[in-house]
């Protein structure tokens, strides 16, 4: 985690460009630019938004249009104040991520300005929560354990009719009831739910399909919550797979092979180990226990994701668990869900989220493990 | 609009990137690459994707990293998938937007692929809408309605207590009780309501300001709901302004020179008129009943923003109605929606969306004018 030395600059909106949002603490659907040089922090925000941008920010100078002796016509595009701000801050030299608009680069190159892409992310500090970003984390994974008891109850309280299908005071219960009810307990944490999975079955064996249509009994049901605070924009994430009624014997054991690569994969983590070497230990449960992973029938079937991923401003972020060189650092938050895919059996996925430790995690928010209700 | 002759190239998560999702009719929060070459189309997913990718999509060529024989570690980055892509497509010359990522664009100048930046947008079109695309704004703007409804029967049927504080059975109505109403109704249609606004008071006179704690009488309340449907992505936008109990004269005047403005705005749109024309008139009423805008006590203040925007994958998108020369198409889908704002007194804003025609336009949801309640 070096420090850079020439400064860097960086143009989005703060709700899209986490980056930016991480750096200035500022929210804005509209595009501003961001300038850091050692010490110096500048943000170029829209005259409306400049108060509000004062308010909220600390150590940063917020400049407007105004400020920078733009008109609303030679100001107009983000590239004029980019330029407005780097004369006026005495800047000719920058450093930008991978992810600059070209078209920007390349005005500014023509405007003098020297630009070097660094290689990979400019923030690598963003990997390593700190205790505030952990209480916001906490905040959106207690409303996810909380919409899931909910959407467990609604499951587990439900009736089946003689075709075998869940039913809700006489409504056939469906994966969009469920979600519903999930994303209005969200909100009353103020957290949105969009995206949140609830499949059953067939769809259940897609880990990217969200759900829809009829629940039955005796079908693996993925319920997978992902909360995004609408203030602060920091996620949580959780899944329990659930059956109602009677479970068939190979389901059964999907879920106890993904329950023990769970397991497996949470001993190995802790500060300094490989997330491949974490990767690899739930991979290789999964395969003692004779479930086979790659094409089967023309599908890629089997463990089929990754195990796990960084939580923080995005859902997924760095570090993610596979198989690759980086080592775990202490403060990395990052979700252990291993999973099971088969078409012809359905799907499993237990995840859970937890803060590494230098001697090994804990988790954010405990959410009992159920499988029959 | 001319047709593009060079190939374009697009790189982005669909649910970020909207012109991929316009494009592709794919959506996905990971990146994926789209290639446009004449009447071909391919897009690159992941083998996860794959599928479903051909399910949703219509016409074009889906490839996974197997098809282009890109192993899971060389085909690791989104340059690699690309490069991949234009290899297997044969194609050595692109056309990207600005927004393009300049790190990506160096990588594949190194491969040997001539880029022309664009200057503007790529894909024009967006702007006019097809008969399917109203539907789906309409959809969402038909939950702005209804939640609309529910938000003013929430406001008008509480109580005053002696404080001046409006009261609902027992509790102090806050704006974020009242957000949380909208936003519930409006999952009911499947719809996000992230960002909903309900200010009151100084906090209405603030029009990025969403608004928090005790609503009271006497005050003008902005209630501004713009849902986006979480299936197809597409938005709706309205906003009201309500005042419970007695209206200040000013607060009144203030109202009807809103409403004034919107109604000379709304006698301006048709197809060919420029979006100046249609501004300048809103601007001009505001004016000539006496309200001045520009910098007052150190702030600005008055009408400070423009008369209304694009609506559709995006809430903020082209054309924007403000002093610029270009011209209303039929089939722009835009709002109206002039506003009025000062610290001392309040805020107020109209909002209404329309379609526009060759002759005229046509409202898209209709929803009451109210202002006392």
């Amino acid at each position: 985690m070096k420090t850079l030395t020439t400064p860097i600059l960086l143009i989005g909106a703060p709700d899209t460009d986490l980056d930016i949002r991480y750096l200035s603490g500022f929210s804005a659907s509209d595009p501003v630019v961001y300038l850091q040089d050692r010490k110096r922090k500048y943000l170029v925000v829209s005259t409306l938004e400049k108060q509000r941008a004062e308010r909220v920010t600390q150590g940063i100078t917020v400049w407007s249009l105004q400020d920078l002796r733009l008109s609303r016509v030679s100001g107009r595009k983000i590239h004029d104040k980019a330029i407005g701000l780097l004369r006026k801050a005495g800047v000719k030299s920058i450093v930008v991520s991978p992810a600059f608009p070209v078209g920007t680069a390349r005005k500014l190159t023509e405007a003098g300005i020297h630009i070097t892409i660094a290689e990979n992310t400019l923030i690598p500090q963003r990997q390593i929560k700190t205790p505030d970003e952990l209480l916001k984390i906490r905040e959106s994974q207690k409303a996810a354990v909380l919409a899931m008891q909910k959407a467990i109850a609604m499951i587990a309280h439900s009736r089946v009719n003689t075709r075998g299908y869940l039913m809700n005071s006489n409504r056939i219960l469906t994966s969009e009831m469920v979600q519903t009810e999930i994303k209005k307990k969200l909100l009353d944490y103020n957290c949105s739910g969009r995206g949140t999975i609830v499949a059953g079955g067939k769809q259940a064996a897609d880990p990217h399909e969200s759900g829809s249509g009829p629940l039955r009994q005796g079908e693996s049901i993925v319920i997978d919550i992902f909360p995004q605070n609408m203030s602060h924009g920091y996620w949580g994430d959780l899944s329990r797979t659930v059956v109602k009624g009677p479970v068939s014997p190979m389901l059964k054991k999907m879920y106890r092979a993904v329950k023990a690569a769970q397991r497996a994969a949470l001993s190995k983590v802790k500060a300094g180990v490989s997330v491949a070497a974490v990767h690899k230990s739930a991979v290789n449960v999964i395969a003692e226990r004779g479930f086979k992973t790659g094409v089967i029938n023309g599908e890629v079937q089997g463990f089929i994701h990754s195990t796990g991923h960084g939580v923080g401003l995005e859902i997924h972020e760095s570090p993610g668990i596979r198989t690759r060189h980086t080592r775990l650092r202490s403060g990395n938050v990052i979700t252990v869900e291993p999973g099971l895919y088969y078409r012809d059996k359905g799907g499993i996925r237990i995840e859970d989220l937890i803060v590494v430790t230098p001697g090994g995690w804990n988790y954010i928010g405990r959410c009992a493990h159920v499988f029959k209700v």
